[in-house]
């Protein structure tokens, strides 16, 4: 990352945190502003707390996470009210984090005291550099020049910037969240014309991705490694409901960094994290693709940044341990596919995609080869990494097998016959032909095909799910043939697909009656169709995979034409996405971050191995023993296998 | 159990077990047939294997959980074709279960070896006793005397039996399914008018608590010990669809026995049990239930016999530990109630009821008071019985705080706000009040409420379901007062519930398009209709727990004018029960136990304390405790709670 390009946040002490604004200066390396000296460094049982004193005005004390700041003006100017301080890089991600820190912690935190010149004083002589305080300049101007349109961005950036990719970028740096003044995430969305914050001003796992991808393509490594090792320490917090707590590898959906007076001095505030695994979340719903996400990210980060200190400290570990066990934990599920509720995963509302639903298993799948890849091999994982080296076996085979659906198998359903008992039976799932949706037999093209969007007893979801597919590709949980049939299929069902603004998550959308009892007649989404998530970067990372990416070129040049002038919308409505979705947020981060992806990745093809996997050949070895083994061979008392015979 | 009432089946080596008769003989205790000879005593490895000499003729093999018999009939008279040769009471049960058996079986094992008389003959003098002979002499008429009926049992039975209750002894003893001798279980249906068997001939774990609790009450205690201790082995069976295995503890929706041909031996067969798990289930259903109802039957076994041996056993122990273990699992979920796939309770199709339905979080309840009451002891259940307790307060809290409904709290959900952010919002869900069906708005009583049939995120099922509610009075999940309102509506909507046929499992049923939608067209319920599974046994124990006893009473003697005439039909359809079910089994076996359990407990009322539980004081204590709690006072950093505020 050069540090020209880094905008950093300061917090100014003057003004509550949600009202600060942006000064550009460097955040590109560890170095701590010159004002601010290390005081002492001290250990407090297993944890290294950090206290830093700061020109006796701010003080960031580590240990307890949080970040303690005064009431009064860094600056004592308040038209400069978009400042933010960076107090320091407080590293709290390593002082934290509870879990075997010892050795992980170290490490790193040797590394950063050496940048910040443990000694007394730190050296570096610069923090806004002279690109950095023009950018501060254009921000300044652009913001007062809108008078009271509040943020105002259009207008400013469409005659200062010079494409639609560098506003997009001053967007993204626009929506960075700062803690204790180090980089750990995106917002939501920055719409200055709602009012109705909700939780759009927090950092959400799932929607931070694509923020993640494109600054790990840009370089920026910090922001993705402060967001790991944050989200980390958040998974070890307690998590209740009432008094009901899930699993401890559970990943918070979001979390948001609050100012809040500090306790016993009326003056002065601190920083916290503040996560939300669901317990306040609209609906209570608890965020299983967080984790999954989490993995992905930390694997693509090392293989960005070529550093893979992270993923190796001992504290990183334990976290990608839990969120397997929590994944891998027996259950009572006949299915290899994890079993969630509704709204666990792409959005928090009711889509009808309780279940076992695509998207979930392609990024279950995806986290399990990346997890497996990452894995330092000791003594005690053996059987963790058994139990996921079956379970990769067994998931593949149950997507690859009853989630295909193309011209050929459609009419196999439907000519299926149902009430089947036997462990032979085709129709294994008792689908009765009725439910294949009258659109589908018309629909399906006679080349291509997709995986459905769930299977469940006696129920499959025909809708097509964007994310699933795409994901399904870029994993490998689809074999070759199938992921050439999903590009195939996208091709052949372009004006379904992607009309106007690429890519929809879902067709059809529902409708009537069908909406009102699936979806319990709720949401901002009426008809389903939001644009830019999936556009960007998963059907690009999926054609660049299958050597296609003339497929997603023309996607993105179809969404550049509209998207900075409809304001980089959270999602459109209507069948060729004409209108702006009625509840769409305008700078939704997403949309953002997943065009400039998609970008990036255009122009540099072979980047998209940061985020791409491959089947290794055990893996298929032991899928094709699999597939030609008789079940029935396979039952009978544990144990007693080979002396049984049924 | 009086040995004049035992129905033993006597498998005849001449004919295919499927059309093999009954015999009418002794099985009350464990005495051998003196033809018998026990030859020698066995032990391999941790394993004790008990051959028998059976005459030359027949063998049982315990050793390998199978029973062999040589093709040849025993009585070389193929008239008597309903035979069955109960060749010895084989014990498998103990000798096959592999957990912690040495010291659990030994007891039993030298128990009933005592009654085998080990050391050479078998002394007990008899075993046609006059009555048994008799019985199937008028068997045989009754089979006779229908010819081509082939079953015929209804002509036959009303002229012998005396009232609809002895028919109903009678039917259920038919319905008796044996393992090399011992009676094990019932099949779900005996209907000679269907030659579509399906797996109405296995015996379910679900199917079969109405007739286990007849035969406690009835003093046969030894069809349902055995019927726990096979169903114990049948659990440590390994459980695979493709290659993906559940949870170990997960008990079997249902077992059949099969006699297939022996190895190396084309004269011989031996019989088998052969579980299914869901692997060949129609829909490939995991049952969720089994493992709690095993739970509920084995602490009614030990509080009708008195004998709490079985469940002291260390088998027995292990395998309430491992269900346990299943249902308390870490999971992603923010709540504390049990998330299933739908069709894994009640019956094995699509009834709408995925997610936390009602019924499995009042068994999930239940099993867990059970459990804990059953548990001994032991320095390395702590952490279990630590997270049950925590579960039993979260669960309880959950179910009576969110499932509840009334005049009161529907008018709250009438005025929800929605899409509340935050740790207090009222509409914690996120409900829509557009989702309160309009029937429910006007069925409603002033007086009265339920518990509702599920709730997930943004979705609440309003459905009454019968099952759940009553289970919810049984177990003490409802509160006192909840469960005196519960019994107030079924009184106040007797009209819609009970009508002429006690008692629907769901109201109302579902209709056209939501039929087809949730359903998927699906199963042989069409207006979900039911009748017996929960008239007697449920609403019974529910009434007499509440010392309201006559609403049962009423209940039963509706039931009783149809029910025998009707030949005991599975369910009824239409809104008044006026037809038997289109696809409904006659002579169903839980319609045939579940009125003999309400006649019982209506005539010893006090016998219902097998089945009911009371909430300790120690729970109502957590419970108050956590209620009065401020939930975001719990929230902070694991292990760092006290030192961080937010």
């Amino acid at each position: 990352m050069g540090t020209s390009e880094a905008v950093m946040h300061v917090l100014s002490g003057a003004v509550p945190r949600l009202l600060s604004s942006d000064l550009c200066f460097s955040n590109s390396d560890l170095v701590c502003s010159s004002k601010y000296h290390v005081k002492s460094l001290k250990k407090i049982g297993s944890r290294y707390v950090q206290p830093f004193k700061h020109s006796s005005m701010t003080r960031c004390e580590i240990g307890s996470s949080r970040c303690k700041q005064l009431r009064s003006s860094l600056y004592g100017n308040k038209a400069i009210d978009r400042l933010k301080l960076l107090s320091c890089n407080c590293q709290q991600a390593e002082s934290v984090s509870g879990l075997g820190m010892e050795e992980g912690n170290e490490a790193w935190f040797m590394d950063s005291a050496k940048k910040l010149n443990i000694n007394g004083s730190v050296n570096s002589p610069n923090v806004l550099e002279f690109e950095d305080v023009e950018q501060l300049k254009r921000e300044k101007k652009g913001s007062i020049s809108n008078g009271t349109a509040g943020h105002g961005t259009s207008t400013f950036h469409k005659a200062s910037v010079d494409s639609t990719e560098d506003e997009a970028w001053e967007l993204l740096r626009d929506s960075m969240v700062y803690y204790c003044g180090s980089p750990v995430g995106t917002i939501a969305a920055n719409d200055p014309t709602t009012s109705n914050v909700l939780n759009y001003d927090q950092v959400f796992i799932r929607d931070f991705i694509p923020s993640g991808i494109a600054f790990l393509l840009k370089g920026e490594y910090d922001i993705v490694r402060n967001f790991l090792l944050h989200t980390l320490q958040l998974q070890s917090w307690e998590k209740t409901m009432d008094c009901h707590s899930p699993g401890q590898g559970l990943m918070p959906a979001s979390f948001k960094v609050r100012t809040v007076p500090l306790d016993g001095d009326d003056s002065a505030t601190e920083e916290v994290l503040d996560p939300d695994f669901g317990e306040a979340a609209i609906g209570r719903v608890a965020p299983v693709d967080s984790g999954l996400w989490w993995i992905i990210l930390l694997r693509a980060y090392g293989k960005s940044s070529g550093d893979l200190s992270v993923q190796e400290r001992v504290d990183v570990q334990t976290g990608i341990k839990m969120i397997l066990r929590l994944c891998l934990a027996d259950g009572f599920d006949m299915f290899p596919t994890l079993l969630v509720t509704d709204g666990s995963c792409m959005i928090d509302r009711r889509m009808g995609i309780h279940g076992h639903p695509l998207e979930i298993q392609a990024l279950f799948y995806s986290a399990l080869l990346c997890a497996r890849e990452m894995l330092t091999p000791e003594d005690g994982s053996a059987d963790l990494v058994r139990a996921l080296n079956n379970r990769l076996v067994a998931l593949s085979f149950h997507i690859r097998e009853y989630y295909w659906i193309d011209m050929r198998k459609l009419n196999e359903i439907y000519r299926y016959k149902t009430e089947e008992y036997s462990y032979d039976a085709v129709n294994k799932f008792n689908i009765y032909p009725d439910q294949i949706s009258p659109w589908l037999v018309e629909w399906m093209p006679n080349k291509g095909g997709f995986l459905i969007g769930n299977l469940q007893p006696a129920h499959m979801d025909f809708r097509f799910f964007s994310l699933g597919n795409l994901w399904a590709v870029v994993s490998g949980l689809a074999t070759t043939e199938q992921s050439h049939a999903i590009l195939d299929l996208i091709e052949a069902k372009w004006d379904d697909l992607v009309a106007d603004m690429p890519f929809k998550i879902c067709y059809p959308a529902l409708e009537g009656r069908e909406w009102q009892i699936i979806t319990g007649s709720l949401g901002p989404i009426t008809t389903v169709v939001p644009g830019q998530l999936y556009s960007g970067r998963l059907l690009t990372v999926a054609c660049i995979k299958m050597n296609r990416p003339d497929i997603a070129a023309k996607a993105v040049s179809i969404a550049e034409k509209r998207i900075s002038r409809d304001k980089w919308p959270e999602y459109y409505d209507t069948k060729k996405a004409r209108f702006i979705g009625k509840q769409s947020r305008l700078f939704q981060t997403w949309s953002i971050a997943g065009y400039l992806v998609a970008k990036l990745l255009l122009r540099d093809p072979s980047a998209a191995k940061i985020l791409t996997t491959e089947e290794d050949s055990e893996l298929v070895n032991a899928f094709s023993c699999m597939i030609s083994e008789n079940p029935r061979r396979k039952r009978g008392p544990k144990g007693l296998k080979h002396t049984y015979i049924v």
